[in-house]
């Protein structure tokens, strides 16, 4: 385990009122007495724990004010990652931050890896991973729905659940060490009954559980939406339909300088993740610019497809195109512009569209939109989606887990009812309950851990 | 004075580990208390004043657990308002603040004004307006020597130098005072010589503080910066090469919708701020792309033209055109590509480039950018800029009334000087004094105090 101190900075980038560069490890104190100037003198250490402590940041070197700020000491192991944790708010800003970082880094400090502090949280033996997980899910969720799903797997609600089937487990376990310590032929009838149904009972749990895990992708993630059609026939109309009623968050894809932008639009609680919306907004051309390969590509793992059609003029070749494209993925149609004389009808296209739903909008007169909002409730959501205390499965690497689980379940369930000795499925039920242990981070491997928390920002 | 409690979110927008939602007013406790819940159920109020204490944020409606928190109370006059402040410390990102912040404003807080707290610590008297001033530059500084400048403002170098001025405006009051209560003439003549000492000494430290303002102009705002040249003649490499080697920090200019992006490169403490870097990078056509005429409007508040002209080639009409645009600016001139054959020779230029700085460079070489880099700092820096206890004129409103306290001095000396009976330049004196008293925000209007808040950004 690591044992040095870390250092990064905890708030986001970019201009506000406050900064916040945090320290976790057994230098944490010393560091911040070395660059830490108090009121009336005192470092930090002669000051009180867990109180905000206004003073000034030095430089070592020459003494001389960096900037004025608040400093905190939390004594382990009471504190985030269960070591000393010291806080110094500053300034907010692109310098006063780095400033600081960088003299906590010359005293001693090591730059945070992404992720770090929840890392010695997880590994210091505050927090499972699922509970992990679920910060940095906090950090990016897009809708409240989101962060309520996250603050529940963050408050334990999968850790729980996981506790309660590892203990039906467990007590299958004890049921089979008794069977073959007395090997008796009643205790073995009853014992292969009695763990039948406790299988089956940890099977149809998982079960429910695997089955959260698309509404928690949705949830998570959001529905991803490409919206096509051609040139003029109303798409940026749509996007600003939509935007006008809903909150929007507005993100650009890293890496891809600004040629996909994401914007998320949160209809009824569902987050409808619209992808690239520069393309429809610029141009309103998606097809055209992008071409029909890329077109096909961004389809190709798109949740849903809302195709738009001017039903002001005749299908053309190219509307047809659009209509194959999407023949597989559950789309929705727009036959727009509705306010216009209609050329287009329903039945022109049914049989081509035979299994799409079709509604009939006008961007103009601001009809149908409250139709396709109704309607992407229907599809998305089975049922309200109440976020309450149930876990729900919020990342594939959950999901897998749970799949793994409940295929050793069903192995244990087969060998039970092919009557085999009991003490044959004693690996089956052990593997499930570490393969359910894997979710919450009992035994798990460094390189997994790693690939968890690389996913975090810095700081956190 | 606003006496109602105000809230808002004080740490940088985007993805962290940290949030800050801060209130100030009376009814700061209170409203913590209502969605506050400390471990062991105890309200905020019931904990130590200036802990951060571990707790939930619960909605009062359900008493559903918003986020996992810390919060602190610090209770007035030693706050950062001089009233009652707290602090909800919760997870970064998009929701946790704002949904945070809405319950706050629920509980009835009202979401602050841009740099309302900052005004409140005016208005309570703890800083005064040019500290003020100075808090919103450190949050906006782009560089190191920015910063120390706003610190050395903020830690009051502007206020005690205007309080001395003050005060030798005073004893001049005084003085005149005697001379009116005891019209004696000896006592007048020495009050007059006495006087015009004074008043001279004044005279020149305002005009110091004068002085120092195009410094500060510049390590606030930077040198701002036009590249201009024809397409492929190395303006991105240009713009590469002083990257590779500086810290370089992106700006968008917020209204424009992206089509002018700044670049702030800081070469050897002087901020170069290098204007339609979009353009340049994206394009490597400036002039082309945005037309003659916005080249001239961008040129017209610039502070530094920087023409690149492909050596590699004979001179070419738009090469003239873009000399004629610059011949009215400060303007260093590049000779690029001389690593291919030159064509192109000082001599054949320099009488159109009479008073321009030629530089001969080769971007893919790497030679010459050490050049440009000393000719800037010859331009704009006369000597070192060591940032030190002396206070510096960092924006128009202050250097404004310096002038007029300027004026007010020599109109005082100008009367002096024609021996005009000494109560005539009370008027003048207090005048003088009344201008500095504006600096610092000693019985300035409402309308100016709301015109520099609103700088601020929100949080702050």
């Amino acid at each position: 385990m690591d044992i040095d101190t870390i250092a990064a900075v905890a708030t986001p980038p970019g201009e506000g009122g406050i900064g916040i560069i945090r320290l976790s490890g057994k230098k944490s104190l010393e560091i911040a007495d070395a660059i830490f100037k108090g009121a009336s003198e005192k470092p930090l250490s002669g000051l009180e724990e867990r109180r905000l402590n206004y003073g000034h940041i030095v430089n070592p070197k020459d003494r001389r004010a960096v900037d004025e700020v608040m400093a905190v000491y939390m004594k382990e192991p009471k504190t985030y990652t269960k070591e000393d944790v010291v806080e110094i708010h500053c300034h907010g800003g692109a310098i006063s931050v780095r400033r600081i970082l960088e003299l906590v880094l010359l005293e001693g400090a090591r730059l945070a890896e992404k992720g770090e502090f929840t890392k010695r949280a997880f590994l210091n033996g505050r927090i499972d991973l699922s509970q992990a997980e679920a910060v940095i899910d906090l950090i990016k969720a897009k809708t409240d729905a989101n962060f309520d799903m996250s603050l529940n797997q963050l408050e334990g609600s999968m850790t729980l659940k996981v506790r309660e089937l590892q203990n039906e487990l467990l007590s299958m376990l004890a049921h089979i060490e008794a069977s073959i310590d007395f090997p008796d032929q009643d205790v073995e009838e009853i014992t292969s009954e009695e763990l039948k149904k406790t299988a089956k009972h940890v099977y149809e749990e998982i079960d429910k559980l695997i089955a959260t895990s698309n509404t928690g992708r949705i949830i998570k993630e959001g529905v991803k939406t490409v919206i096509l059609g051609k040139p003029n026939v109303g798409k940026s109309s749509l996007m600003n339909a939509l935007l006008r009623e809903n909150r929007a968050i507005v993100t650009d894809i890293p890496g891809t300088t600004r040629d996909i932008i994401e914007e998320y639009v949160n209809i009824n609680g569902i987050p409808l993740r619209i992808v690239d919306t520069a393309g429809i907004r610029e141009t309103d051309d998606l097809v055209e610019k992008i071409g029909v390969e890329r077109a096909k590509e961004m389809l190709r793992d798109a949740d849903l497809a809302i195709v738009v059609f001017d039903c002001s003029k005749e299908l053309e070749q190219e509307d047809i195109e659009i209509i194959s494209l999407v023949k597989d993925k559950p789309a929705i149609v727009l036959f727009n512009k509705t306010d216009l004389d209609s050329k287009l009808r329903e039945e022109d296209v049914s049989n081509m569209l035979k299994d799409k739903y079709i509604i009939t909008t006008s961007m103009l007169e601001g009809k149908g939109i409250d139709k396709l909002e109704e309607k992407l409730k229907e599809m998305f959501l089975s049922s309200e989606v109440e976020i309450g205390e149930d876990p729900i499965v919020t990342n594939t690497r959950q999901r897998d887990l749970l799949i793994k689980a409940k295929e050793n379940v069903q192995d244990a369930l087969d060998a039970l009812n092919m009557e085999m000795p009991v003490d044959c499925i004693e690996v089956d039920i052990k593997g499930c309950w570490e393969n359910l242990g894997f979710i919450t981070g009992d035994s798990i491997g460094e390189d997994i851990i790693d690939k968890i928390f690389k996913n975090f920002c810095i700081g956190k």
